[in-house]
């Protein structure tokens, strides 16, 4: 891989200089998937963990502990512990969500069902937890034991707050935290626990993953109604299951009467026609929301970047504010 | 409560001598269980955990603790934890198998709905594993998150057995041994590892738990054959789901050609008519295999006994003896 800078993208290029890492993150997720007495689980596991995700977030418990300076073997029990659990969560969101595609195929619960879906799910949180007791310390431990309880938390809300037009800009956040922050700050944080880095380094590691994370998933969010013929995602899916995200919310509060009966309409009771969505686009023009939304993740993505500054300065850290700037990017 | 030894069952005997630790448990699930954000999970929760079970699993925990002499205040966090567990595999279970009643009850996924079944699941699930995180006891995180994952695989070997007459004795007891005693001899194990015992008692807890699990499951699916008008569980239920228990494993492999079409076509084809519960319970009476898995169930529970010869002579213990007597009492 050419590790020329205009050439690559950041998270190539952090897979570039975490080869040897990643590596062993690899095997030791292909090990720990295997069951001896159920084959059925590493058959839905592969192929999810072998459909080309990024491996975003194990890369950034690496890049932290790297920068923090560790040389255990550790970061890649952390590292394969974090993909686990975006695993086990993907799992179950296509059940919640009744998904047919991830990443531009077949989601695991229409090639299988949903209970595999389920239990396959439950299988790799207990394998995460198990990864995670062998590195012996109880801060990383407790670390993750509240993000998983944050991510669980964090779709209850969402599921609770779809399709309800009331939904505020703060349950926003809270449910942006649960289901995609709570994992990327989680993965920066314990990179710099098991480097034992010092305090402010570690609180540096939680902020940065924590506005990194807000931003990745109000880019997503925003994706879902200005498309990226990139990702291979339909745009409209949240405007048709009353996903209530930032430029709707936004639109919903500086709407008039008649807006508001359009929307209770459309996303409360879902009666849906063929023009809505094309109408809901206008109101969201109208009022400006998705260049205020997009103004909020270009906020996160900085305030991501400025979190850095308390970390060593070494060729990692500018990967990663470079990965902040690209996750914004994508909005160009 | 009488304590009238005549009068009580063993494990209402077991809660009267644990009053004060079962109060602590209550409380600590019933604040654990609180979402400050998502009012949905404690209503689940709440459904299921307020629906009148016997809080066997906890109560084993306490009472491996205060045998082994414990002072401290963690069995509390412990049996708190192998209840919020055991809850969470219910709430996956329901949706698994699309069950509408548990303990007479409506299922939560008919209340709600799947996705408040799996999410409120995993939610409890990761509360289970703060609490264990508090103890600051690795090895107790460590049979814990053991137990966790034995579990699922046991879910998923029992789904990928279901419908496949060729299952083996072998594999139903390790998937007995997931659905049911890991978190039986975890819930043990952990009682004696918090109270620092030595390693012959906790042997022993975990040797004491593993088979009262496997006795109360064998009693579980015998009980789907012969009926019980006590728990509420409708007989036929298995053979309907094509489910594998010890009865039906063992009568197909002592059935001639004729049977095993049966077999195939009832279980595997699911091909099922009027008369077919009938005559398959005449199979399993031509080859006398509910009284052979009756006999294996008294077997496990005779040896849960034996176990208990390592521990302490103190009345707890004689009120777990009598546990695994009672256990397969319901047989008779």
């Amino acid at each position: 891989m050419s590790l020329d800078h205009a050439a690559t993208k950041p998270h190539e290029r952090l897979a570039a200089a975490l080869t040897d890492d990643m590596a062993a993150v690899n095997a030791m997720i292909a090990a720990r998937m295997a069951s001896e007495h159920a084959p059925r689980i590493p058959e839905v596991t592969a192929h999810l963990v072998n459909a080309g995700g990024k491996r975003l977030r194990p890369m950034l418990t690496l890049a932290a502990a790297r920068l923090c300076g560790y040389d255990g073997p550790y970061h890649i029990h952390l590292a394969a512990t974090v993909e686990f659990i975006h695993t086990a969560t993907l799992l179950h969101d296509d059940v919640v969500d009744e998904s047919d595609k991830r990443r531009g195929r077949p989601t695991a619960n229409l090639l299988w069902d949903n209970t595999s879906s389920v239990l396959v799910g439950d299988y790799l949180f207990a394998r995460s937890f198990q990864l995670m007791v062998e590195t012996g310390n109880l801060r990383v431990l407790d670390i993750l034991a509240n993000a998983a309880a944050t991510i669980a938390e964090g779709e209850v809300l969402q599921m609770t707050a779809a399709r309800n037009t009331r939904t505020t800009e703060d349950t926003y956040l809270k449910v942006v935290r649960g289901k995609t922050a709570a994992l990327f700050s989680a993965a920066t944080q314990v990179g710099g626990v098991i480097a034992a880095a010092p305090e402010d380094q570690v609180a540096a590691l939680f902020a940065y993953g924590d506005a990194l994370g807000i931003a990745f998933q109000i880019v997503d969010d925003l994706l879902d109604w200005q498309g990226d013929a990139g990702i291979g995602k339909n745009t409209g899916d949240d405007f048709r299951e009353g996903k209530m995200t930032l430029p709707v919310i936004r639109a919903i509060a500086a709407g008039d009467e008649g807006e508001r009966a359009f929307w209770v309409r459309t996303l409360e009771k879902r009666s849906q026609e063929a023009a809505d969505l094309d109408h809901a686009r206008d109101l969201l023009a109208r009022h400006g929301t998705l260049d205020s939304t997009r103004a909020d993740a270009l906020m996160w993505a900085a305030q991501a970047k400025a979190s850095l500054d308390a970390l060593p300065d070494a060729p990692i850290r500018t990967m990663l504010a470079d990965l902040a700037d690209y996750v914004v990017a994508r909005l160009v």
